[in-house]
């Protein structure tokens, strides 16, 4: 079975920084399942044309393309049931929609003002166009002047972390002892900010601190040498 | 099997409003385990003296008290595994965590300012007393101040709901197809606030109003009538 996933990358053709994209490489290494990581960017829309999508991620499988992280991982969680199950069940299933709307809708904005000069920094030219029109029209200001204060920023951050960090204070992981897709699309948040930025977003002592390095410990190959390389 | 809920009541006996209590009504009631709910006020710690703790909700059964929402909704899942489940699995135990902790450390702080003054309202005048002291030392300042624009308030509340909002778009419950604990921890909140305030707190058309409704059709009698009643 041939798998590609197309990834977000920057210049760099190394540098993977979607948090979209990265949910999907940890779902694929939960699952052991073999992949290729193709990166794209932005304003090649001719090269996905064939999936109908103009976003990543978009998996080929067997010459089927799937777009959407959330559709993504269903489809590897049904086509994969003798894997490792990325939601522990129908339930876990239904309550893990929670975390990816929190981290969509609440982790990520409190996260995105602290990274896009950054990642405007590290695109291509052509990227770079797109990447500033597009998000000065989302937030209707210059890019500069979207984060005129980073260590506000920096402690918003923290603090919305809170319910987080509240849960991996009695757990090792948001799916137990045991990550789940629960805990891949909150680090995907964080291997976005990893690649883009040196920025430290958590204090040392902070346990959603140490859950990132359990979960960096974890990471394939592939990850580690695109994430660290 | 015996069973008792102490759960915190207004002066009314049959006004209850703590978020905490009620998700452990809506447990009981989940798992179709019949209970007395006994009224306790804020200032009757010699009446749970016996349970080790100072605080509802404290269940009693066949004897043995236990404290802590947390606590009793794990042990209600561990002694009663032939009734309908509170999390559909470990994992789905591991996941509601972060659900309960959500609620706790965001929902209900965005909530409570605008329940302050009916909490008190509604209090017998020892626990008026208790409460103001308490609550004033908690925010700093006096009760009647903690809010000072009400309507901002409730559209902070409302923004704090998105992730919420966002999973209730694809599906009926937290839970999925049916409710779950992580549903009655969210329930809890707005029992709470029903129990002290006729402010309607979402907008009709909120896809979260929608399953409030659908939560409270599922109410059991004694709930509803005291909801209600």
């Amino acid at each position: 079975m041939t798998r590609v996933l197309y990834e977000l990358a920057a210049a760099d053709p190394d540098r993977r920084f979607s948090p979209f994209c990265w949910r999907i490489r940890l779902a694929l290494e939960h699952k052991g399942l073999s992949f290729e990581g193709r990166p794209w960017r932005f304003t090649d829309t001719a090269a996905l044309a064939f999936s109908g999508s103009d976003k990543v991620p978009v998996l080929v499988e067997d010459g089927r393309a799937i777009a959407d992280s959330s559709v993504i991982a269903g489809h590897l969680e049904a086509a994969h049931p003798d894997r490792p199950s990325l939601f522990g069940g129908p339930a876990g299933a239904a309550l893990t929609r929670f975390h990816v709307a929190w981290t969509d809708q609440v982790l990520h904005p409190a996260l995105v003002p602290l990274l896009l000069l950054d990642i405007h920094r590290h695109l291509d030219e052509a990227d770079q166009a797109y990447f500033r029109r597009s998000r000065e029209a989302r937030f209707g200001k210059a890019l500069a002047d979207v984060c005129p204060d980073p260590e506000a920023q920096l402690a918003v951050l923290r603090r919305t972390l809170s319910p987080v960090r509240a849960v991996l204070r009695s757990q090792a992981f948001l799916g137990g002892e045991a990550p789940l897709y629960a805990d891949h699309a909150v680090m995907g948040a964080f291997l976005w900010a990893r690649g883009v930025s040196a920025l430290a977003l958590l204090e040392p002592d902070d346990p959603v601190e140490a859950w990132r390095l359990r979960m960096i410990e974890r990471l394939g190959e592939g990850s580690r040498a695109l994430a660290f390389g």
